[in-house]
């Protein structure tokens, strides 16, 4: 457990208002180069979030990431109440640093009503406790860690598919990892929400490199995500563990498009997660 | 063929210039009740694409559906210059229509470079000549069309999976459908872009009720599109038979969620879309 690192995740995503439309997010004091784009996109759907009624939950949100988010300052997130309607309240949403766009987001909030049920099945793993954690396997395979990985992390990850010892080889583009906060999180749903968007960021784009045999972690891989899009489907917590079902259709033109399905331990289809990105191989000395 | 819908459609993707960053959009002289999704996520990207060196492709949009857009008048499309960046552009479009938007999109364009390849697999299905056609398969089942419907359409759609005498019985929410335009188009690679992103909303949201036992032709079923999204991956022409493979993983709270592959007749992936939208079965007299 890392109950202090999922605190400290809460508390990052807790914006502080400036004016009615406008908030404000730090980063996380580490040193990392450019801010992680699932901090940039669970800050920017808090925004949006804070103008709408809490009984009108998110069921979608589509972002694009346009500039390399800059970790030593703080993030201004300005919100434009696109329409309030009578089921459905929209809102736009751009993340803003040293005067430019770095997140611009819409998203979708929805009274809840009944309609026709159906979700796809999840497929058959092994439950997470027989699975190691991605830092176990990081470890035993000796990989180096950039420092910020190496502290307790608020979310933890467990690749059911590969261990780091196969992973250099051409693999399909899929994989599925369980992954949860690894502490208790408040009972707000919202907050359930948003650190599911945060987590969902994580492995996804890395499903695009598996048949290419290099990685995240490879030298000379250069990695950022392009968009990010999602669609909540039924309530969750994301301090139970989730099933990230992901798989990629094409990647082209250095760019990797990655898809995915979350699921509850149960079986239940809980969202849909879809993220283009950027996947370039640096030629040595570049 | 159709020479002369598929004509009207190319002329109808033409917005008016009316200033740098402003372009108007018209709708065709139909008796529809509100705008067809497709052709304002169309005219949206021809807007967006009007203000981008044309050396660089789109290669993904988002958009939200706000409100219904109205046939007797012009669409005005405003576009936002967010990025213009060493390998990617980025544009917002706002679609307005008395003074409200009706339809914001953002779109990601990219220098072509190279990198990692790799595609999902085509399904094995009957060639396009072996498939009969929407209008035929709804005139033998004496379905009665709007007129709207009853007139030379600019696409041709033919169902691979599903006759309208079965369509009433609860289906696994997938279909395969051939698409394409039903006559020849210029060459610009922006139209087939454009024509296809017109096509794709016509059969997606669809698949989402195809478990239910319900359709878009049924008495009671309101539909409308309340997302779009799509990731262009290779070139393709839109006047040649394109295979668009189509699933919903998920209908819950009046929603459903579909998601397409879209295949050249080869078997080259070309797009990805993925589209939610409401699906409501009023009651009767309501």
């Amino acid at each position: 457990m890392s109950q202090h690192a999922v605190d400290e995740l809460v508390k990052l995503l807790d914006l502080e208002p400036i004016e009615v439309n406008i908030f404000r997010g730090s980063s996380p004091d580490e040193d990392r180069q450019r801010i992680f784009g699932g901090q940039v996109a669970g800050q920017a759907l808090v925004a949006a979030a804070r103008t709408v009624d809490p009984g009108r939950p998110v069921h979608s949100l589509h972002g694009y990431f346009l500039r390399a988010g800059d970790p030593r300052v703080p993030v201004l997130y300005e919100v434009d109440r696109l329409r309030d309607g009578g089921s459905f309240t929209t809102r736009r949403v751009v993340a803003i640093q040293h005067g430019k766009v770095i997140f611009n987001m819409a998203a979708s909030f929805q009274v809840p009503e009944d309609g026709f049920d159906h979700q796809a099945e999840m497929p058959d793993v092994p439950p997470p406790e027989d699975v190691p954690s991605v830092r176990d396997r990081l470890a035993e395979a000796g990989v180096q860690l950039e420092s910020w990985m190496d502290r307790p992390r608020p979310i933890e990850i467990r690749h059911v598919d590969w261990a780091l010892a196969t992973r250099e080889a051409a693999l399909p583009p899929r994989q599925n990892v369980w992954l949860r906060a690894d502490g208790r999180l408040p009972d707000d749903p919202l907050i359930h929400t948003i650190v599911l968007t945060y987590a969902s960021d994580m492995t996804l784009l890395d499903t695009a490199t598996l048949p290419h045999g290099g990685s995240w972690f490879s030298p000379g891989m250069f990695m950022a995500s392009l968009d990010h899009a999602m669609w909540f489907h039924r309530p969750f917590r994301a301090d139970d563990w989730l099933l990230y079902v992901q798989d990629s259709p094409s990647a082209s033109g250095g760019r990797g498009l990655s898809r995915g399905l979350v699921f509850t331990r149960d079986g239940t289809l809980v969202a849909t997660v879809v993220q283009e990105g950027l996947i370039r191989r640096l030629r040595s000395g570049s």
